[in-house]
């Protein structure tokens, strides 16, 4: 086993707190677990852990941290040396409600990590408990109600940093990668497990540090997504692009903005997962790339400029 | 990464050889990678090995061997040391098509075991390669096509002895349970990764040794499985039990004999997986069982007494 | 166009009437249009009436009147003369919240029946208005949510006569039936339109009157309804067959019986219509009918003993 | 009944004839069921006629003829009296190995039709045959495998004047249209049963007469068409646009070239039927279709101008 079992949580911002949770909860389908004075700590209906979705109400929006649990208490030592070796580390903090201590560290492009093991599992109560007892709460058919946490994707300035950071300090994979003519990474695709990725990293050009490319759940089923297009259509959400399958990692996608502008994804990787212990990874080029998507659709636009916290012009926003 | 990394391929026997293959290839939509004097070597589209269904000409069905790769030549060394002092080794042998030497070793019911690392990867050619590069063949639509195998269900007398054997020689996890009001095993389902099972065992009562329950297959979506059963329906293939929802484990099945009577499964988990380190078996208890499958389905009683090789009477068969 | 345009809606009595109106609205995802003093008024989604199931507070269950819709005024009186001619008149009532006049006549079973032109259509307002405006209402995606009114199924001890009352009444075409070796209909499908059927009768032994087997809506996809079995799960909804696929008509079915005992189906016809002006009924025979249902599922005890109301014993309730 | 029945077939022409048929049989998944010295009669696994696609060797592309069948030989004389009225009748031809006599009539754009009610039925033989017997051949899994022909859309300089010739000639029913600004129609869409629409016509801006958009033939499911866009992607398909889900008409669509250039579509509407005697077409206002398809996505540019056969310059052609 890894050290770093999986992806954990990560903590959004909106500067429309109320809307924001409305919609995850109500359109998008996350359950509540439990709030505190600035946040309401969701998850999907069989994530394990209290909270895959810290939702905090902030003047802005964007990320403010990701984190990962890790396998045992001694694999957690063993990634701390790692990271105080890299310089990097913000030190450990007490958790919140979901969680016990966290070690805390940052990205070459600012964003913050941590990871911890000691984690609060969900206990579904009267009417949340599932009529089978292998899933984590039941199947509450609200909303989109994607199954659990997928990935994440970052944005940075310089990507062969991220890829850096994320081999070194959480001992992650890449999996898939895009590498422009001049040999620079455009993107980059990582994973602690069999999944076959669990954070994205790609270019972010506007300079501002730190940013938020998007956050996707997991569904069931390829016309979980279909469905969930409609739904979003009936609530007035900003649908973005999809649904449509991606080229790299071919998972069937859908993006929407959720109201204070962060970008949420839907997903479905049908079966695939990574089991060679030897992967290479995938490199695709500019010229695969500009075959668009799997299917042909063109990458749009805001793809490549939409990050949360939003960029100041030139920019498409 | 545990030392071993996944299910790689089982060894199917059959007495009706040419139709077996028939069915393996057009109606269940394997391909075929190479062949010797006793065997075809066949693979999904998205099995990234040589060989994950080794099909053997023989005088009678069941599994002749069941084969798990290893994440590294020392992990491979590190197995082969617990195995040998669990007084279970059958030794060496060289490979065969697929994969390099192998360290074989027995189950206490009698399924032949091997684990290696050096294996041989499938690489596609002329108009077998995929539109997309991280896929390891073309998706070629042929029968029901699945993407991977997914996972083994053996029989033996004695459940927990293979539980013991499971999490010993292979470090595998035990996922879920089904504990009979006497306190003893009807099932164990085992995983070396992060997939819910690689294998299961399920409990037989005929005194035959080292049976065979069924070998699976995962596809992408549930419609993949539908559309399967009209597959199977109008190639005259015996579909013994589904499409439905198994409560144990929570995946979409459907059950057919392929035409010497090995029973082979399509199945599709969705986005379950076992991400938690600390995952905890789940105990399905016989009054828990008497509900049937998950949507209420009762389990076909030949379910609990076909197997390969067939046994003698008293059975249904 | 014929005389009839469609099965337009169903009155169904239930003796546990807001647990019934729960299941129909939370769970099976119907859409309350208005009410009376007795009942409330029903209808999927898409559908374009005010009311397709009229769900009557009552002293016991089963069905109270079935309605189909003429298509023109016109129509109506060539259909009303025809009745009469047949000596099973009831006479004029003036139509209730959902339509307005309409004549009623009764089955030789005992089903009354009423036919009708002047409707009232759903008129979405608020909340309900759908993004797009070729559906009737905004796809509310609560519980199950099918898109449609599909079918009725009626029990009667001759099926014969219900064969003649059907295509001479309303001039129903006979698109499939099931003949016993001994000559008599065990079963019969029909249609006024290109559905490939609106209304089946099956063979009721019980000697009670006027019997209901179930009453069926259409959901879009087959993914809906295993969807909606997992919902029927969580909702402690009993599932009395399914997810499977009828040989008779073809179509994807979940049976379960709502609170107060009344059969519910959701069902998907795929793609199939009935365009051949000049379709000849297809015949199953009782040696067809032992294969069961199209995957080989055999046909549950309970669908030829459990009706409603319910028959006293001998019956398997 | 109305006096046509349904849409029966289309002739399309094309100067890649072996080609085109290699893609129309191992690719889209149309069977053959017999051929003369210029054609290929084509139909889906469960078209009940001998032939619902004619491909016919030419020096050029588009459609020769559109042809619908009548709903009995008295409905069939009334319609021909309506056409000799309206002064566009060709006069009877003889057939050809698909049916009986037919009578031709031009569209004011040009287009050939053709009515008939002698039909040839398909006969399933030998492998051929299905396991059910209501579907007209086995669901052979081929390709694409679609189950029936669903509509064509053809091109014309006025949608006016083929909304009156539809509408007058065969009876059809409008059930949606887009109305510009100027109060001109950009599109129309017919039927003459309860299916949603059988014929779209939609506006052409190049001056060449008689042109056409595509040919579509409807899928059961909608994965049907998310796996048939992989078919696509591994067989070098030029896929033009979706899969996604149209707004007018709500159907879920994937369109690709056949090697000559004709636009062919797939289609599943889902349990969409029009039912109601009295529908009022859906008015589409520019406002309206600037929102795009029905999840966003901006209708292609090629949509405008792509048309068999192609027009000269200035076109994207």
């Amino acid at each position: 086993m890894n050290d770093i079992s999986h992806l954990a949580h990560v903590e959004i911002l909106t500067n429309k707190f109320e809307e924001s949770l409305d919609f995850f909860t109500r359109v998008y389908g996350l359950s509540e677990s439990g709030r505190d004075a600035t946040s309401v700590y969701l998850r999907a209906w069989d994530d394990y852990e209290f909270c895959t979705l810290k939702l905090t109400r902030s003047e802005t929006t964007g990320v403010a941290h990701i984190a990962y649990r890790a396998s045992s208490p001694e694999a957690l030592e063993r990634r701390i040396k790692v990271i105080e070796g890299m310089g990097c580390a913000e030190g450990w903090i007490d958790g919140d409600l979901s969680h016990g201590p966290a070690f805390q560290f940052r990205s070459p492009a600012g964003h913050l990590f941590e990871i911890y093991y000691e984690t609060k599992r969900y206990q579904a109560e009267g009417a949340e408990k599932p009529a089978l007892k292998n899933v984590a709460q039941r199947y509450h058919a609200r909303g989109a109600a994607p199954r659990r946490i997928d990935h994440l994707n970052i944005l940075a300035p310089v990507v062969e940093d991220i890829e850096t950071f994320m081999t070194t300090a959480l001992g992650s994979k890449v999996t898939e990668k895009i590498v422009l003519d001049d040999g620079r990474l455009a993107g980059c695709w990582f994973t602690v497990n069999n999944k076959t990725y669990d954070l994205a990293c790609t270019c972010d050009f506007t300079g501002v540090p730190a940013r938020f490319h998007h956050v996707t759940y997991a569904t069931d089923q390829r016309e979980d997504i279909l469905r969930a297009a409609d739904i979003f259509l009936e609530n007035g959400v900003h649908i973005e692009t999809g649904p449509h399958k991606h080229a790299v990692q071919g998972t069937f996608f859908l993006y929407v903005w959720e109201p204070a502008g962060n970008r949420v994804e839907l997903a479905n990787a049908g079966a695939r997962l990574i089991l060679d212990p030897d992967w290479e990874p995938v490199i695709w080029t500019e010229s695969d790339r500009k075959k668009g998507q799997a299917w042909g659709l063109k990458t749009i636009s805001s793809f490549h400029t939409h990050g949360t916290p939003p960029a100041p012009a030139p920019s498409d926003e």
